[in-house]
């Protein structure tokens, strides 16, 4: 068999491999968004017949001695095809890394933590959930070491957790990033609220904030971000996503919710999601190679459209007279000042996702710190609520109230997620070094977002970032893009800017 | 390999050949539901995926064997599965009967034939439709060929292409009740049509025809048939239809359209589809022997909510004040003998699908006269329309103006549904009976049916048809139910007495 030959038999396998993957996808955001309640007891099983049949068509017997004979013969193939095959080479191996008697059993724990931790956190009782954590801890760790040593990763058992080496900034870029954000912001924070204390205290948002009138805005900067209205739309589910099916259907969700403030947000976030997955080489859809670049690339995306072009001042100045057409209300609170005094107020309330833009990478450090002290065994589960509380002070000067509102607020470690915080605060990072060379580039963008003109932003990043895919590696895009590997400088420079030196109004 | 162990193998792979049909269902509704206009060209691929998936678990190498070793022991398995072992294996047989290049050469001429079709029927253009159905006929008679041969099917091909065996009536009883019908029901629609010259002119209904009144009154009627929200939903495409993923899952959609008289009533007949659906048992979801027993019988369902119960004189008495409050207008046009007088009138129009109850299998018989000449090549394509037309005059008393209105109603036969149309027809027949027996055994369901209270409906139709599902045989379900084989005498006792005897008002 020719390497050739040998190539496109796996890549027609994969393919199809990503295309029920859009189905899995499909039934995922029905299950939010419109599944009758009666569906739930079905849909599990039907999930899993699609993760079934995606698993039959990679992990099969012959596909050991077709990459053997792909990658032999590697001069044979394009440039695409040969950062294609050692990604097809990842997943296969990811596929079987995991004994199945294991993964299940892992599988099961999860489900009950998650059930534990959604009970836990409505009644405000760590107790609860400590034994079913602890349980599920010890057999992620298990099936997470069964991993590291199946697909011959060495070194720190977290580290093989972070982004995959090929898909992301890798482990030692992680470790300095943050390191670098957590000897800078607590300090910054501080200044900041110091300098916020002389400000008028920002006029809480009102007017009328039914779903109509939020849905339409919603598609309305969503429109403004993508300029296509062929490719998306929008659904209302309990916790917001994107959802990729091609890069011709790319679909946000949301939630309509009191706290306005937010929910405008979300959509320019999961508008910057869409716009990265939209902008997708086609010819590529449904292969390794035309995916997204990872966990950071893909939050850096969602984040420089909403904190960095979203949040400017620019933005903002547009923004704001269309939030009071939109909802009315008491005309004060839609001044440009007020909108940007609330936009820009921080260090208040403890919740991740609704954190402003200094608080949001702290969040994640201190996720950051405490999952590699569980996973180590350092950092024992029942003791998690007082480290969370030590550290919360250490880091924003201040203790969460309660653990609901402290250590029992995210899903994400009972599911498995376990070294996924760290793409948020990179990402945001990630974000600013983008958007600091953007405006380098093209001197245009912040005027032209003053008009709520995202085309010389969409010129600047669809080559530069989306339409690269995962085509070539990721310090290659960013040096590509902004002329530097990837560093915390920018980001650095851009919160001192906005947050010290950024007038009111 | 004992013959339980063979069957529980073979049944493990068609039960997630099943989860996969749910997916590829999803998909589909999505498609026409919600889907952005830019999803639809990756769409195909997702789905064809999928399709390979379900192909890819069913047609193994070792199913020939499990077959076999399941048949050979099948003492020792119980009723159910000795139903359930030869569907299975049907659904094998059927999987490779057709060869996969002729299969593939069969849906591409397909695709094209539906797109010439809808074209034509926009022009009303049916000289331009000739060579695409003739290309595409001329396959699928060499596959239904291929596959009559390989599953072993003798006789006439047009019978091989009728309901399987063991899922409806059969071709003999398909064939005995579609001529009983055409000996009848011509002369009868004259009569009916003299009866009603003395009849004022109806009414046309009017008011606010919004989506949104629509909407509220689909889903009040859905209530009233199903009576569970929490199984089902209401969503708008352009050609209604009833998907199921799970007994918990039922959906119907629906089109919202000027056309009011239409719009209600196709509300009511997808909840009859639906409420089937929905009783089907669940332990047996997602096997042979938990499905709905084949086209007649859920034509049946759908038919008997619709035209038996929803067009009773009980439930339209009920229906006219709340059609009323529901869309306002001209309250002349809500009074019960002027919704009486609209829906009991017969003989107007052309479009199977707005038919009347009288013109309806009439309409089928004229399909299923044609679709017979056209596959033994007794009537040639470009005779099609004078052969209709002549038709039309002979079982309707008139001709449609054109082929829009004519031949190219339709879409069947340009997607293969050749041999579907009888179903309808059967399905009407098959209602009356049931609805005869049903009122036979419980007296209290008309006048239940004239406070919209289904409940006695339900219980009837629950046990003796909905929960049976596919483990006993159609003619052992019909006459379990009724005490008498399948026939179309209730139906014209029926059409009798509500066309010729009933009173206006």
């Amino acid at each position: 068999m020719t390497a050739t030959n040998a190539y496109s038999a796996l890549n027609e396998r994969f393919g199809n491999y990503f295309r029920l993957l859009a189905a899995a996808r499909i039934l995922y955001w029905d299950s939010q968004a419109y599944m009758p309640p009666d569906g739930v007891w079905a849909r599990g099983e039907v999930m899993a017949a699609v993760e079934g049949a995606m698993h039959d068509l990679i992990d099969r017997e012959d596909a050991g001695e077709l990459f053997a004979a792909a990658e032999s013969g590697r001069d044979a193939l394009s440039a695409v095809e040969r950062m294609n095959l050692p990604q097809m080479k990842r997943l296969w191996a990811d596929a079987h890394a995991v004994p199945k008697e294991l993964a299940l059993k892992s599988s099961r724990l999860s489900t009950a933590c998650i059930a534990a931790w959604r009970e836990a956190k409505a009644n405000d009782d760590f107790a609860s959930f400590v034994k079913p954590f602890e349980e599920y801890l010890a057999v992620f760790r298990e099936a997470s070491e069964a991993r590291a040593k199946a697909l011959e990763l060495g070194g720190v058992l977290y580290d093989t957790l972070l982004e995959e080496p090929d898909a992301g900034p890798g482990p030692a870029t992680v470790h300095t990033v943050l390191r670098d954000l957590e000897a800078a912001l607590p300090q910054l924070l501080a200044e900041v609220i110091e300098r916020q204390k002389s400000w008028p205290a920002a006029i809480p948002f009102s007017g009328d904030f039914s779903a109509e009138r939020q849905r339409e805005l919603s598609y309305k900067l969503l429109g403004i971000v993508l300029n296509d209205p062929r490719k998306s739309r929008i659904d209302v589910v309990p916790h917001p996503f994107t959802l990729t099916l091609s890069p011709g259907d790319v679909r946000i969700t949301t939630r309509y919710e009191p706290n306005i403030r937010f929910a405008i947000m979300i959509a320019m976030h999961e508008s910057g999601h869409a716009l990265y997955e939209s902008n997708l080489p086609r010819p590529l859809a449904f292969s390794s190679v035309g995916l997204a670049r990872g966990g950071t690339m893909h939050e850096s995306q969602s984040l420089m459209v909403e904190m960095q072009a979203g949040r400017s001042r620019e933005f903002l100045r547009w923004l704001a007279p269309r939030l009071k057409e939109a909802f009315g209300g008491d005309p004060a609170c839609w001044t440009v000042a007020n909108v940007l005094n609330t936009y820009r107020r921080v260090g208040e309330g403890f919740i991740r996702v609704e954190a402003d833009e200094l608080s949001y990478p702290l969040h994640m450090i201190l996720r950051y710190k405490l999952e590699q002290a569980l996973l180590t065994r350092e950092l024992a589960v029942k003791d998690l609520p007082g480290a969370w509380s030590d550290l919360s002070q250490k880091l924003f000067g201040r203790r969460p109230p309660n653990d609901a509102q402290g250590c029992l607020q995210d899903f994400h470690w009972t599911a498995g997620l376990i070294g996924y915080f760290p793409s948020y605060a990179l990402g945001a990072a990630l974000a600013a070094q983008y958007f600091e060379r953007a405006i380098a580039d093209d001197p245009s963008i912040p005027a032209r977002l003053g008009e709520a003109d995202f085309t010389p932003y969409r010129a600047w990043v669809k080559p530069r970032i989306h339409e690269r895919a995962s085509t070539a590696h990721f310090d290659d895009i960013v040096r590509d893009a902004t002329g530097k590997s990837f560093s915390a400088d920018a980001f650095k420079r851009h919160l001192r800017r906005r947050y010290l030196e950024e007038p009111l109004g």
